[in-house]
């Protein structure tokens, strides 16, 4: 029996606790927590952002996010991926957002939001996808369970085995 | 040559111009307005009311919509569509929404906003569609170009044909 | 264990009785009436007329309509989505359509057929769903259960409260 | 600029001409003779049959099909995908099907229609695709344009080359 | 509880038994055979061929099949849907395969492969779907249960019906 | 004019160069190699490994991969998309793989190969995408163009910024 409520979320307009080492929070209204949105593909999020606060670089694999700033300043940017020809680069494309500002990070590309101003930052986000998912770069690469063998990222990443060490012994937060 | 401003869009900070009629105005940031959007399956809107004013019953054909409120307070709601048991009816489902709320428009259903507030509201949509199309039903049935026969009218909606005349008579605006 | 029975529906042959307020019914073909069609993407129906018979303007949310006159003689139409430029239209696109012509309705666009010859009329439509849904626009808005709020509607129509009374007291009908 | 000629495809109520060695016809409306159909996802045919005409083992590589019999009495079948267990057998449904009758011919299957009565039989069919394509197993098999290698096809078939050479020999119709 | 193995299929590096009267075999590694491919939309298998061994003409109704040779001599070929003009054919395209090449059969067109070489032939296939699905011709025209009436099959390939009696009664196995 | 040549792609039975940083090379055989995909939904890639060999950790937007080894001996793994309870963790999911094993990396998720044996290792990948796409994490992070803002990444990866300077002064090849 569907009723109305099936189809509600309530509490958007709480700024998510952005007390850890990121200085962000992503408020997810995507079919985890409102049934309604099932086959329906479309979801959404609230992002709060301290001064400084980051929300790292990540990617959706199965949507693209609008992107609207409503409050405060963020720098943002996004990887365009590998080249056809290795002689390229991969193009980052960043912008500084002012309220208003919609912006658009394409379906699978690593992308990221800082805050650059001495106040709180508030956004709102669409996804094409009823669960867009989230995989933060860093958290995946040096925060998983079980870690990644270091020797694996000492030769990704093309570094010493104690940058890796290094890495991987920072606590990785999951908060988005 | 692609460039980072292909990706944004500015200005939904700014509240649409509501003196109209219906009270109510939408600011559209589609792949029409929005470039970057192209075959990505997602889209935005910011919409304003005045005190009383409506978003009138309209569908979108190829997108759900996930609406959030964020200032003043709106009564909504959409229609299933029909029955296959004749003896039943198209049931209405409606909430009286509060900022923070997110509601869910399925795809293609009828639905509307009214503000029922003493104040200004102002929301934002998402939809799961570059370009999810809007179909005003007062505007199509009774203001397209050129008329719908009111024969036809006055058949479909089992009224006198006056009642039509009365109806197509009015100026139908386009506004979302 | 499937059999060939699951792939068979029988009686299409049989006119729809025609003897409501509308002067029109559809006898539909989707997966709730053969099993057999469940992730195939196609369905049928067939639509009987009396004469002065019609099929009130109506949506399918979920699919094109190829509609295929075989008897009789009718007057189709559908309207456009609203347009990008508010100074334009809703287009009004029709046809009198004679035995053996096919014409389209295009996914979520409202649409009417109306009988104006002295004959039956009877007609075969193709959809590109297994169950394309349907929404008629006078049943979903002034007949829903509960009634939709007759200030909302006055506000969306433009019209006096008691047009929308007067319309609501109708009794609205889910014949199709 | 769009007309509502672009959505009429007119003709269908005419018997297509089954004086050919199979004694049938078919007479497409998808996207290439109603371009109205364009990216809307349905097509449409008529199929007409002289008494003992058969529609010959077939596939639409991108359509599942719902066929309506209007008039005569058909033989129809389609067999299904090879099965996981070699032990077991492609499994072949079929009906007698009499006016009124709608049988599902799923995407990909092969499939035919064969005229047991002695009257002409007339049937309409909807697919699910704007431009559902159509195999004939007999006309790509035997009758490719330049031949398989007959030592191919004998190794295939099994049988001794001098069956397939007569086989090839056989002039290979394209009308469906 | 999701584990590692859900998403392991091991013994691709095994030859399959190609003594059969086709003289090849395929090893299947789709969503039966490895549960971990279930929504993702990619499968495999690998191909063996005996010398003058055979992969009769066949589809795949729900994929494309790209077609690595990696030992051994393949002639390969497809052939082209029904000419939207009957006077037209359905066209062949065929080609050599050597160790290294790639051959594309695009999703349901009638294909083959046959090893025109002295030694074996070893193939590996990617699928654009979890369950691409087999039709293999001769064995759904002519080696279903039932089977198909034979004036059926004698009208559709236009022989004399003895003709089909005799390839009726080969063995028709179901080995690919 | 279509041509057989236009499906056949030719040369992956050659080994890639692996003379490079990264001891691997990645030779794709998608619609940019091969015009014959074009729709069809399906790619293949070849890997080469030398010893210690590694294919760093990387996503593709737009296909699930399933990965064919056929000889040497290869550590792979993926990470799963941020968990819905932050007090998880990213899971890892690794295995050894061995000629003729099969493994299905998810479409979306972070994963790698790594040459653990003393001898070359050699792969065949299929996608369930024309043009799947890679990211891989490095260089997109690490090696843009122009470079990710050094404060921006410090932030993320919760390290000093020294240990950025030194990771975006590597030299970022993008081989794969």
């Amino acid at each position: 029996m569907v009723v109305a409520d099936d189809f509600l979320f309530q509490g958007l307009n709480k700024a998510g606790n952005t007390s850890n080492q990121l200085g962000s929070f992503v408020t997810p209204v995507n079919v985890n927590q409102l049934e309604g949105l099932n086959t329906l593909g479309v979801s959404m999020a609230r992002l709060d952002f301290a001064p400084y606060g980051i929300n790292p670089p990540h990617t959706h694999p199965r949507a693209t996010e609008a992107f609207l700033l409503v409050e405060g300043t963020l720098y943002v940017g996004f990887v365009t991926s590998n080249p056809a020809d290795p002689a390229q680069k991969n193009k980052l494309f960043t912008k500084y957002l002012y309220p208003g500002d919609v912006f658009v990070f394409p379906q699978g590309l690593i992308h990221f939001q800082f805050n650059v101003g001495k106040t709180n930052a508030v956004a709102f986000a669409s996804f094409g996808s009823q669960n867009p998912g989230t995989i933060t770069v860093a958290n995946a690469v040096f925060g998983s369970d079980p870690k990644i063998n270091p020797d694996v990222l000492a030769k990704a990443f093309q570094v010493e085995k104690n940058i890796i060490d290094y890495l991987q012994a920072q606590f990785w937060s999951n908060y988005n």
